[in-house]
């Protein structure tokens, strides 16, 4: 994904408002889930700051794709991008427009390179967790057999399974929160997986350290070239005695 | 597992219509138990399609037998490909004949090289996930006590189960429900031994890049070759003071 | 462990045997737990096997001690050993001998080093959820609030608590029962380790191959090999062109 | 952490007295919770010997900061351990002096270099499972509608939740429970990461004992010195035929 340096420039400048819009649709989407007696104007705002946010990210995604060199090769490369921008204009649910947003969110980051892989993924969990309680806990309180009826059992219920313990005292019921869950378990298994992934490159990086064979090369090639300079002095010796010509490496260089 | 050209040239030309097949397959599984209401006439179709899938694979096996040029071996290396050949012969049993079927399409799949290791478990774990909850509810929807009576309930249980979250909700009360979840769990823990053994064979390629005493060792031998090259260039000085006729290694090797 | 002679042809000699016992102890155990029902004297035979079997695995130990050279030292690195030699002695309850058994079994198979890695974990696999089984029915059985009461509830508790699925549709309530879970899990625990370790092992070992530094190094050596012959051929043009005696590292090494 | 040897000295001295004192307070927390019916005499005997281990601690933090050369460096490296300090002068209650305590012990107990990871990781686990325990049974004990109510539970229930099998026979209602058992499902997590990790670390570190291009590098740059070492006699002999003034690498160096 080698870029140019227009479309570069504009993701540099444009990363920390984004990032500030998407902290305000965090906001913007708990609040009339969490304080459902809201008024109406609330929720109106609420639901503006959500499309605008959406609205900004789709936005980014368009100048970008136009400052781009090679369109085609950026439509390619972010499709999932171009779906998440479209998609909120054909269905204009809430759920979809969460998930549009988080993933625009989620792919605008990974350019970011300044972040750092293990920021990314503790930001993707605290993010999944968040997010998927709050959307869980919505679909499930107004299903008449539902079991998660509250914010805290909504949040234990997302830990319960994304760790993969799974008590089941809490669990979705609707086939909306059940996808939902599905998608947590997923994220679960590969936090699991790059958790242990991260403590077993460490380990293995350190085990490297004593490779045996390769400290052994690294003494025979040092020697190796001590018996390379022994055998240049005994050379120089030799024409020393009689009067050639010679140039040293420094000298060629010049 | 070195093979012949004829059974090659075999392998390839019938790798497409064996996969169409397979998924032909997968329709006349799904149709009947999914629409348990349907026609007589369109459940013998669907029986007779599985038939003649699984009669397909067989013929391959066979004929792909017959092509190997060292027929004991091929035998002995693919004796799990004969078993699900035989057994639907001895028990027409619709939960064998799916077991048989599911079995030589892997097996095939995993001949097929240019099919990459992360398609082929990404579609073995999407192939379990679907025949799996087809299964279990086919067992569990006619069991007084059982919990499962919908797609909708099998495949949320598939799910809670490979991904070992396991919430208890639904869970199979048949022994024949257990023993395909026994399966499913299994195949579980091998996608999560999957997924971190990638992560973390990414993670350790990327440290071994970064190999410190590699990079040493690689700077010590560019150092001992520029030392090599300066000693040539002596000795060449040497002798070009006397009329003594010497080639270059490019010259030796005309 | 460097162990002498003689201790280590009795261990070849007695391996056969031995295994043949710890299957026999297998049969013993389970038949008055899968068929309460049965005649004093089965349940009085199965209990005389079980103790044979524990006595010549106990024996087996006795003589190995002997025959090590360093008495002290074998006491040393064999105590789980002497344990499950000592305890039932003390303590005669079914279970202890159970896991004296298991022990003294999974110490000596050990020591037979022709079995490999995966067949002695596949093996203790099998074993423990056989013997888990077991011991959780027997125990389990005769408590008033149990819910698992027969073979199958118990065969199936053992694989969902292995691969850590825990439905919860059956679990043990006597503190016996959930000590013998816990020592499940934690093998489960262990068998899911494994499983990860090995795929990632594999993934890397191929990883290994293709290292692209190695190559590198491997292409500059021979490069500077090339580079020295080529200077050995001008010294030696050199030397040839005046009545100078000199050797070759073939008539040095004569 | 290049740390100065008036704080080592103090930090090895003060090692064994102060694990002695982790002892102690481990009692002094388990006592209360496990004998309910006790003296009030016993109870503030109890509490103060937590605020007494408490205390010593956090002196212990106070004088290592003054022993350190850079100070500022080691509140910004020990910022943990700080707030350890400073929390329990805030808000006195029992749960918090309790993590407070264990973080001070933990941090402490990485000091201590001779302890080994194993060591450690499986200290911190059996230290979780136990304080887990006590915590939960405290604080659910007095919740209505709660379901742990013995120690027995209690350790059962975290034996499922750290094994992440989660039956859901026993899981915590209040909010605090809950808390405490997001800790435990992480640390299990964790636990079984650096299992996996740790097999897989050996069973790759036997795999590059294996590696096959190191070993044909090895034996490339002993045949490039063997050829080196033939050219320096061929030069040697060059050199004798004439009354030329060398000398070896030995002489050289003197």
């Amino acid at each position: 994904m080698k870029e140019r340096p227009a479309q570069v420039r504009w993701e540099r400048r444009t990363q920390r408002p984004l990032f500030g819009l998407a902290a305000a649709f965090a906001v913007a989407y708990a609040v009339p889930i969490v304080w459902p007696e809201a008024d109406r104007g609330v929720e109106r705002l609420c639901t503006a700051v959500e499309w605008a946010v959406w609205g900004a990210f789709a936005l980014d995604y368009l100048v970008r794709l136009l400052l781009a060199e090679e369109r085609a090769r950026f439509v390619r490369t972010h499709w999932l991008d171009l779906c998440a921008v479209v998609l909120p204009l054909i269905q204009p649910l809430r759920l979809l427009r969460l998930v549009s947003t988080l993933l625009l969110v989620g792919q605008r980051a990974r350019v970011a390179s300044q972040i750092r892989l293990t920021t990314y993924v503790g930001g993707a969990v605290v993010g999944l967790l968040m997010f998927g309680s709050l959307a869980v806990l919505s679909v499930e309180r107004d299903s008449p057999n539902g079991n998660i009826k509250t914010l805290g059992d909504a949040v234990w219920w997302s830990f319960t399974t994304m760790t993969t313990v799974g008590y089941g005292d809490h669990a979705p019921t609707t086939g909306l929160g059940r996808m939902l869950a599905v998608g947590l378990m997923l994220s679960g298994i590969a936090l699991l997986g790059l958790v242990t992934a991260n403590i077993a490159a460490w380990f293995i990086s350190r085990f490297e350290m004593d490779d045996v064979e390769e400290r052994r090369q690294t003494a025979a090639i040092a020697a190796l070239a001590e018996e390379v300079r022994a055998l240049r002095a005994e050379v120089a010796a030799l024409s020393d005695a009689r009067p050639v010509v010679h140039s040293s490496v420094e000298e060629r260089r010049r």
